[in-house]
């Protein structure tokens, strides 16, 4: 929005320099100077915001080239659709058979190959299922008389297509069958509709379900064989990209508040890795719909099929827990202006350890995801947050021991160091769902010389993590 | 997903049951029966499994019988498409004419009136210009060589398909126009490959254009005759429901802490009032999509042609911000056990009075954007909750000076306290959300005796803002 705004206004300023400029050329020449210039400038805005189009459209390829490389693809698969038909030339025209498979390679290839899958199959099983019925209605109703049939083809129509379409609501059947719907209507309505007599409708449905069959396989395989997306590796790579701008944010955020007595000075600076968290936030519905089509995908790279992808859910479920608590931190952080140092010094360290071993365990968590295999450091990183959750409670004792700092002074501190041992509780919710990824999708056991470090042992993560529970228990309890 | 697993647990039961009492037959009569009784399972968990889902679905028509006036509205125009057609046969089968109204009732037929809107026009103009692109494009080819002509035509195809499809990976296309390309790159396809004459390519174009304003008359005349869904209403309601839920959400919340003694006796209780602030944390795509769908919707009801949906999404995410606060300060309630009781008696009156400050402005708030009035009490009720901020800091400042209560006793109070300022100052941006709504919207000025109170005065709202950050700032420095 904000680069968009600053073109118009680049695109104001140029234009209205000509304009001042051209004050005196008007005065002298007339209405059609004034004609020409009015063209002139309109020709002028009109290249600007080309100008500026061009210039997003380039920067979003240069960004991601899989988008453009998509593209010539889709290019690709169009242009061996009209190859293949063009050995036996289109003149029966729009309405001939090769319209379907041109339609069905523009309707179901997607950018992802779980994405151009889900649509295949559901087009293809759709316009099976939707055409045999509809054959078998048009058979039932052609034994009666005219005007009958007519009314059974209508009726079947209406109801068949008014429960389809209420069935979109249903969330399981949205999520799966959402587009299968759809060409179900369809076919159903045109076969039933057509008006064919039975047997030219068996001639009609086994042309068209070919010419599907063709799209559909051109397309996979333009889709699968050329540099191809798949939906469930974008995943994997969000996550653990997530993971990363999460521990990131984390240590930036109190780094900056305790070290630097707040961050108005250069909020520029590291605003990019402040603003991690953020993408945590903002990336459910894309996790959702990537989980959702790399179900549809066969077995590739690493990933076996039927991997646990909803599994990825549950971990960025876990990690967005996370980011609220350091969006709060964040913006206790930002609200605050002069710092109490005498305070700060007290319990600083500790709190930006108590960081430290927490974006240490989210950065392990993202290497395990990222090669697939199980850590072996995980469990000793986790009670080395622990220490660092008791270490900060020990300072707080000895702030209370001391006896010379008023509880009000302390207030803001109290605040960050609570939401600290908040984000250390969410972060072993993290390391669970990372362990039951690792356990369901069947991780490589870590490389270490003690392989009973990657099960965990009875005195390890779980009573750390209650350990860490019980801290903060004691935190609000004592 | 808990009521599945509960239907698959019932099943496994009531299947299980007839399996035991099935032993004594199995030994008398043989494996005649045995196939029969397997046959009788299969048929009677397909029931079960059958009948849960219509559970569902009738649970979800019942909940909003618009969804089920949909369905019946896909049927009844799709029915009159055919009524239209069956004047005139419909002979020359599915490749004909009338193919062309089904499937764009079937495709543009959306449940709300805005997105069918947006289908229809992006459909409408995409044909359009695409088709006479394709013929324009024809034409020049039809000047040259027959050999000459297929490369123009293929190329032509590929390069153009290649741009479009990348073209719809920038926002702003793709939020306005992602189905308008896919159109655009079918037709093109279909009418650049076809191997008509562009004398014939004219007639065909007229009339498909015909057969798809008259598929997008009738789907849009349906849509908006009977019990239309528009999704600016829809958008308008999701608001108010989603800031209402936010206020009673807090209210519990902090009720059930300080009154009550941590909320582990009677969770279930008012757990849907508790979790009503995750309903704003999850909205977030419902609210983009509807609010983009609703900028293609005319003037209806109390909203005006070019209503300011776009602020709505502001309004939102300064009520998600809010609820990101909520989420940290109910794991902080739910974390602890047992409540140190002298100290949260010392605060919690003006603990749980700034909590309901806060729900009343949001009430407030969430009623004038309903009856989209200017409330007239707003900057009283802002006012009042800077005052409880004060009486919470007082409070703090007392118990500071009674010098009894150490800090580390006081500490989750203190956090809970921190937090709920931070909630009150989160919710001050609410207001001016939707102050700034009020403003786009031209709400109607309050109903008041003093007209000036609509518009704040310059002691007002502003002013009690900074007081309110003010607070928060010396609650954080002192």
């Amino acid at each position: 929005m904000a680069s968009g705004k600053e073109v118009a206004q680049g695109l104001q300023w140029r234009v209205m320099v000509p304009c001042g400029t051209s004050l005196k050329l008007e005065m002298e020449s007339g209405s059609i100077d004034q004609e020409g210039l009015w063209l002139y400038h309109l020709v002028l805005a009109a290249k600007l915001k080309v100008s500026g189009f061009m210039k997003k459209a380039w920067k979003i390829g240069a960004d991601d080239p899989r988008k453009v490389v998509h593209g010539i693809k889709v290019g690709l698969a169009l242009a061996l659709v009209s190859v293949f038909y063009y050995t036996r030339p289109l003149y029966d025209g729009v309405g001939g058979t090769a319209m379907w498979a041109i339609m069905t390679v523009v309707v179901v290839f997607e950018f992802t190959v779980g994405g151009s899958l889900y649509k295949g199959l559901n087009r293809a099983i759709a316009t099976l299922s939707a055409g045999a019925l509809a054959v078998g209605i048009h058979w039932l109703a052609s034994k009666s008389k005219e005007t009958a049939e007519h009314i059974i083809l209508g009726s079947a129509v209406f109801f068949l297509s008014s429960a389809a379409t209420f069935s979109r609501f249903i969330p399981t059947v949205k999520v799966q069958f959402d587009y299968g719907i759809t060409i179900f209507i369809l076919t159903f309505s045109l076969v039933a509709l057509s008006g064919y007599r039975v047997d030219e409708l068996f001639d009609l449905a086994k042309r068209r379900l070919t010419t599907i069959a063709i799209g559909v396989s051109i397309c996979l395989l333009v889709c699968i064989l050329i540099c191809p997306v798949w939906a469930g590796e974008d995943l994997h790579l969000l996550i653990t990209r997530n993971m990363e701008k999460l521990a990131d944010s984390l240590v930036v955020c109190v780094d900056k508040y305790l070290k630097e007595g707040g961050i108005d000075g250069d909020k520029e600076a590291s605003c990019q890795n402040l603003q991690g968290y953020k993408c945590v936030l903002n990336s459910k519905a894309s996790e959702d719909s990537l989980a959702n089509l790399a179900r549809w995908e066969p077995a590739h790279g690493r990933f076996s099929f039927r991997y646990p992808w909803r599994q990825y859910q549950k971990v960025s479920a876990a990690m967005r827990d996370c980011a609220y608590c350091i969006e709060t931190l964040n913006s206790c952080i930002n609200s605050e202006t002069q710092a109490p140092h005498s305070i700060k010094k007290h319990i600083s360290d500790v709190c930006v350890k108590l960081s430290l071993e927490c974006s240490k365990v989210l950065k392990e968590l993202a290497s395990s995801i990222k090669s697939m295999k199980k850590s072996a450091r995980i469990n000793y990183l986790v009670g080395e947050m622990n220490n660092a959750v008791e270490e900060l409670l020990d300072a707080f004792r000895s702030l209370q021991q001391a006896d010379s700092v008023p509880l009000f002074e302390s207030l803001p501190v109290v605040t960050v160091a609570s939401l600290l041992i908040e984000i250390s509780v969410r972060t072993d919710r993290v390391v669970d769902a990372v362990e039951d990824l690792a356990s369901l999708a069947c991780f490589e056991p870590a490389d270490s010389e003690k392989p009973e470090l990657s099960k965990p042992p009875t005195s390890s993560v779980s009573s750390i993590v209650s350990q860490g529970e019980d801290a903060m228990k004691a935190l609000q309890q004592v």
